[in-house]
């Protein structure tokens, strides 16, 4: 029973698990590194899932109220400037637009020509140019609440890049909101917080802690910043959204004022909120596993493949009718307002074939052999379970039981993602341990070492930073459900302020 | 009966049409400028009618076999400069990022820095890094054909701007394909010229002339580029769509190659075939009249607006409730796989209310006052009638015929684009009868001309470009269903050999 399996990727996630994901995203065909430098090919098996990601995302921020709409890619430098926080926080990572045409050199080849005035970034996000729509937008407290989202892509030129975790130019839906009174807008901040930690836990199957960043961490021109951070089987911890409370500073800088019921003049109080193809990384870093990728069903590029098994050409008309029927009464069902996806794979190449839809991480496998339709039945494999592991289902059965098997392996996979965060968390108080926790046990693999630490912090930017530089460990967020502490700082000893949430991250 | 009409915009169609067409826009609140040259910010009712017309779009393409991805936005120079021909057709008008990064300057001002070692382009189209990714994805036969489409955002310098017709930043799709045959890849040419027709017609309203341009007025780098081209109520002609036979051009320049089934290396065989933000332009110029945006049902931002009448305050709960229940009830049909959109405007601000929904181009206006509930009756205007042509309509019987009520009212649109376009389109044969076709009745007023002449034209570039100099008109495109010319040119009486469509254009 216990025999050891063959697996699909290599290295194992043990092994090596920065070379263990570039090799499932490969495996998997999600997507691919392209010649500009630190930009990535979303290819058609991972862009689905962004689709699916955009979808359900999309809703929820509609339910709330929200509208998309769209602004300019390219930002003028002196909007940037605006707010002195946020361009510190960007500068370093700009692309920038210097000029608008391409002239003949005298070599023959082309050159930059026609020199912008004003040179312009290519937004690596939109607080800027969207505050200066709102400024225009906005002139009385009627005009209040603004509540825009826009789907786009974004560039930050990083030096250091992984497809998915970091790339110089990525997608996005950047949210931005303009309220009367502050304690809207804290209350939207928090709002689309809880957006995000629900979607990432009932669509991406992955368990989120919703908090806080410290001062070091927030936003560049924020007052506060709320994230949610996810737990990757290396045990390192993954941000995977974020929602910014700005006060009335971006308000300040872009001129948003309005006349409130008094007949004063205020600045407005305003959010941003964002999320990216980042979460695709950690949905990857969650669920999947030496075979290769694993969909969670609720946003899976297609949910079931079905394979036709044809080994003489006198059965391939019946076979290949029976498929294309079952395909089609899959196809009548619906999950989560999807109508049940469904591959058809003929192609005659052996076990690869399965091999190879295992690797893509496709919810359902089904086989469907002369034997299986002789008995009206099909077999299915699981992504969730063993890729030897499967079972003789009748096909009516099977149909019928679509949604509820997908529901089935969408619960398992979550709850697998939760038990193994609550394996990897402690609570920890004495300096010591807290070291010894965050040492790597085996110095060839620094990447693994024990995983969440909950322990009291001082609240000081310096402790703060001392851990980062000893332990290469930071503060992931003060979760928001956290009690009150006290007990002295696991790391400087002085009076703890917070219970903070200290890991490695990506 | 016949009494003069007050209209919502000024000034009228027939008395300047582009600042009508600018004002239109600015009235429905579909997009205004921005700050950034050339770049428009589409508010969230004209966002929410591109993104109707992407889901209305991507699922025709689905049909077809074509799946999305994404391509990185910056194109290296080096990619660019592969295919001659594209090049030139767009060296002048590239944004060119030359630095990645901002730098204090001695002044304290910020100023590009890190230039990178080759320049990179701001997409003005991907045919050259998509190119790329397929040499990598392609080997063999069976391996194609590839379908592929993006939904991105690109960038044409442009020196004369206008929105949705022509910006410096637009968002479109981009359908590349490739294959092992020419044939096949002509048909595919021809099958995505269809979709964008189908389109235009069935969501648009908006009747299109399929045909073929001219050498001189294909895309950069084709063999052959198939166009839909419309008429706007100016009777010049909008270009709405294009879809180009690349030939082997680009897939030599990218280096697709593929071992055939006789195990010979040829290169693909590619397609290209784009639609863009430009359609919400035409959208507009099709339909609107001097009260402002008239929107196709099947792609409005929404359906029905229910303004509920409240005189006295006493009447509040009583409307409101109807109201909402109305809501709930309409929301619960489907117009085309959506649900029937409804806003409810409960502001109380007179008659401006009304004219404002007018305006905006929602299809269904409904007023509900207590009246009105005595008789369970509401009060409906339909945006293809008259502004003041309102009925008394059973309740039960709007929200049972609205799907209904919506597709009369997507067909009268059609039907009067049409019936314009028919009634705006002459055959002729002679030099001067085309000539005076083509001047303007009014010197005051030049944009206003006769429409689009079908007429013989014998095939040469120099002619073509007479017929531009002398008259501003170009040939939109020959026909796809025009029958064999055996008539004399119209411009230069050398034999005929095309049944051209001539017209004034954007």
């Amino acid at each position: 029973m216990a025999k050891k399996q063959q697996t699909a990727i290599a290295p194992l996630r043990a092994d090596d698990y920065p070379e263990w994901y570039q090799q499932v995203i490969k495996a998997s065909d999600l997507a691919e590194k392209s010649p500009v430098r630190g930009c990535m090919v979303i290819k058609p098996w991972g862009y689905a899932l962004w689709e699916n990601i955009m979808r359900g995302m999309d809703d929820m921020f509609k339910a709330t109220g929200v509208r998309n709409a769209y602004f300019p890619l390219f930002i003028p430098l002196g909007f940037l400037e605006k707010e002195a926080e946020h361009v510190e926080g960007f500068a370093k990572e700009c692309a920038v637009v210097t000029h608008h045409r391409l002239e003949k050199s005298s070599d023959g080849g082309l050159v930059p020509a026609g020199p912008l005035t004003e040179p312009l970034v290519v937004r690596p996000t939109s607080e800027t140019i969207i505050g200066d729509s709102f400024a225009k937008w906005v002139s009385s407290y009627r005009d209040l609440p603004i509540l825009i989202n826009q789907w786009a892509n974004v560039v930050r030129w990083e030096m250091r890049t992984r497809i998915f975790l970091r790339t110089s130019e990525f997608l996005w839906q950047e949210g931005h909101t303009a309220h009367a009174t502050r304690e809207e807008a804290v209350e939207r901040t928090q709002m689309m917080l809880d957006v995000y930690a629900d979607f990432a836990e009932d669509f991406l199957a992955m368990p989120v802690i919703r908090g806080r960043k410290t001062a070091s961490e927030r936003f560049p021109g924020a007052v506060d910043t709320l994230c949610i951070e996810a737990m990757m089987q290396d045990r390192k911890a993954l941000q995977a959204g974020t929602s910014h409370f700005l006060g009335q500073n971006f308000a300040i800088a872009s001129g948003i004022r309005f006349q409130n019921d008094q007949e004063q003049e205020e600045h407005a109080w305003t959010t941003s909120w964002g999320s990216s193809t980042r979460l695709i990384g950690g949905l990857i870093m969650t669920h999947s596993d030496d075979n290769g990728l694993v969909l969670p069903p609720r946003v899976a590029s297609a949910h079931v493949v079905l394979m036709p098994i044809i080994r003489r050409a006198e059965e391939r008309d019946r076979v290949m009718t029976y498929t294309e029927n079952l395909a089609a009464h899959l196809r009548r069902q619906y999950y989560y307002r999807r109508p049940v996806q469904v591959e058809i794979d003929a192609r005659d190449i052996g076990g690869a074939r399965g091999w190879e839809w295992i690797k893509k991480g496709i919810p359902v496998r089904v086989e469907i052999g002369p034997k299986d339709i002789d008995k009206d039945a099909v077999f299915v494999g699981r992504r969730d379970r063993e890729a030897r592991e499967r079972e003789s289902i009748p096909t009516d059965e099977f149909v019928s039981g679509i949604t509820d098997l997908l529901d089935e392996i969408q619960h398992n996979l979550y709850q697998r993602a939760l038990d193994f965060r609550e394996a990897n968390t402690v609570s920890l108080e004495a300096r010591e341990a807290f070291c010894r926790y965050f040492t790597p046990r085996n110095a060839a693999k620094p990447e693994i070492h024990g995983g969440f630490a909950q322990a009291p912090w001082c609240g000081e930017a310096a402790c703060e930073a001392q851990v980062k530089e000893d332990l290469n460990v930071t503060i992931r967020c003060i979760p928001l459900d956290a009690s009150q502490e006290d007990r002295h700082c696991v790391y400087c000893g002085q009076p703890g302020r917070y219970r903070a949430v200290f890991a490695k991250a990506y």
